[in-house]
């Protein structure tokens, strides 16, 4: 994690705070080993152990509390100046800071909505409330989601080249399979190739590795969040690989379909051919019609509706979502006003976010037909940062 | 991660839950790559996308709500039969669930004392709340602490075997740098070679590795937590280290202390001796008083006291925590009646549990000396896991 990017990070917060008219946000967290707030790695490259604060002011004050063993761990960061320590008990501290600091209001990392602005748990919730019992500040907080869709959308220059990067080598590693694949492989044998491949370039998959690469082969292949198992490619057949990689802690995040000619083909069957297109054709609408401003729900819609108009099943996910330092890298998504998603789906969009774009067909006879492409929005529109898949790939065996 | 443990874990529940009289456990998640309920180790080996739910109840029963793209991968787990599927809400499903089971008691994973039993996290608690609402069990909930800290606390035969052999393997690494240890090394070079060695086995350390090892050479040598750095080894000066490895999902945490003779010394300087053999002998004094029944306040008191009557500062931390699937591994705590703690130092020692004892004593001119060594709690006593270490280790390289 390169420690320039999170200085860059650290010098938006300031100026968020301002544009969202909040006087602080507090992250506040234990045992970060155990269960991270997936807020600190924006602002801190290494963990804590005991009750911790880590305070963002409007006026760009930062303040760090915590236990007096973490605190050399933490200056040695070089990200933080002000930092305080306690043995026994945070509370006297931290109550006294956010005192000295006298904020209208407070954000903390709370979130039905979105899963990045929702590290406080409801124990630390409680041992918040209570130390600030009886000053007033108790009731002056907010969510922190403003904040943190903001800071993890607005990718700079040189987060975004990480991103590319790492776009450039899944695509690497998808040619790479391109040429070694052939019917007979199991899932498990191909998602071992890539495996082995992202081992050898010293990088690690952008996802938990049990399922990343997702690689989906056959008509009875299982759902999109699963392992890859020891079904075969067979000759006639689809197969989609989902995938991303982690180039210095940023993800990529994309998809492919294969098809695999049988011994009397030269070109994949009618039908396969024209869900692919569906699927690329209702990509392109949906990146012709992104710009800031625009709630993500009508993109959705915009891709979710034509495929609709071409006699298929919706899909049964959102059409796109963030990617950063994580895959899923918060709230602003491109989903359709389904109950699970919140807000989410009246966000708009914003200059500086970098979204999937990742639609599917399920053909009964031959399984999903899907691709996954990562687009970064300008201040007019968008530009890929992939090169979109624009024909089937085909595997000619014969 | 073996799933044969996994499943012993699960048979306890309904055992702890009429043991409680908590009628349902329930642990709501979402993202867990994203942020993970420290709860869910112990009973599935595989993440969740969309919101999810896993529900224990007292008569045996065990439900899983899963998004649709979870289910298969849940499903191949082997761990569970009743899989629920929803897309665009969980809520009726999870609220037609908890009624089916009608409860008079919810734990949920929230707790102020235990970061094991806080997985919770404010915005699903929200949403858990508006699924419920109105139908009288948003008023049933209680904390999973006493669950989670019996099931993690108490030790399978299988469970032990492991982290007999993580102690093992660490030793072993501890003699490895005996061997080759030499003034004039740096913090970092030592963690190096450890690492190294960790990698050449094919195991990962317990925990971060960028303070595991931690390497504490020289007198300035930093607090507890930190990350080895580029201070060198003198002679005539103290180091311990603090490491610990994961094998089988399972960890070790153990300290060990040095002495590297200067070029006139034959043995370490009595003050260094004498603080060594005050750690040694307060560990055993704290060994000998374990047993079930027994507040940690009290186990630790006798270390601490102990270490102060022999003319000492006492430690700024707890004298020991438990290990397990995780380095700090649940709510049984050998810990003073600090506020921080909360109500840790009150709860009783259990059978099966696994303690580290880890005092320490900081001398000015030398820095810590400190050991930590494991131990189980049996029916009448304790019985060390790790060989205690009985002398300073002395390097000499005159």
């Amino acid at each position: 994690m390169s420690i320039h990017i999170m200085k860059e990070k650290i010098a938006q917060i300031p100026v968020i705070l301002k544009e969202k008219n909040i006087d602080l946000w507090l992250t506040f967290v234990r045992e970060s080993d155990t269960i991270k707030d997936p807020a600190m790695d924006i602002f801190i490259d290494r963990g804590v152990t005991w009750q911790s604060a880590f305070i963002f002011a409007k006026n760009g004050e930062k303040i760090v509390i915590v236990g007096s063993l973490d605190a050399d761990n933490i200056k040695d960061s070089g990200l933080f100046e002000d930092i305080r320590t306690y043995v026994a008990s945070i509370k006297d501290t931290l109550k006294q800071t956010i005192c000295e600091l006298n904020p209208e209001t407070i954000a903390i990392n709370r979130s039905s909505n979105d899963v990045m602005s929702d590290g406080l748990t409801c124990g630390m919730f409680e041992i918040l409330s209570d130390t600030l019992k009886g000053t007033g500040f108790e009731d002056k907080f907010v969510s922190s989601e403003p904040i943190i869709s903001a800071l993890r959308g607005r990718k700079t220059k040189n987060e975004t080249e990480k991103i590319k990067k790492a776009v450039e080598i899944t695509e690497e590693i998808f040619d790479m399979v391109t040429k070694n694949i052939k019917p007979g492989m199991t899932e498990k044998e191909v998602a071992e190739m890539i495996l082995n491949y992202v081992k050898k370039r010293g990088l690690t998959t952008a996802w938990d590795s049990q399922h990343c690469p997702g690689v989906f082969a056959t008509v009875e292949a299982a759902a999109a969040h699963a392992s890859p198992s020891d079904r075969k490619i067979t000759k006639g057949s689809v197969m989609h690989i989902d995938f991303g990689v982690k180039y210095e802690g940023y993800c990529s995040d994309l998809q492919r379909t294969w098809y695999f000619l049988a011994d009397n083909e030269t070109q994949a069957p009618l039908e396969v051919k024209k869900a692919f297109e569906t699927v690329r054709d209702s990509i392109k609408a949906a990146f012709d019609a992104i710009k800031p401003g625009i709630e993500g729900r009508f993109i959705d819609k915009i891709s979710r509706d034509y495929i609709i108009e071409q006699g298929y099943e919706e899909y049964p996910h959102a059409l796109g979502h963030q990617v950063g330092k994580s895959t899923h890298d918060g709230a602003g998504l491109l989903c359709p006003e389904w109950e699970r998603y919140g807000n989410l789906p009246y966000l708009k969009i914003e200059e500086g976010q970098i979204y999937t774009l990742e639609p599917r067909i399920n053909l009964n006879n031959y399984g999903a037909i899907t691709m996954e492409e990562i687009i970064k929005v300008g201040k007019d529109g968008a530009e890929f940062l992939s090169n979109p898949q624009t024909e089937l790939i085909l595997i000619d065996s014969a």
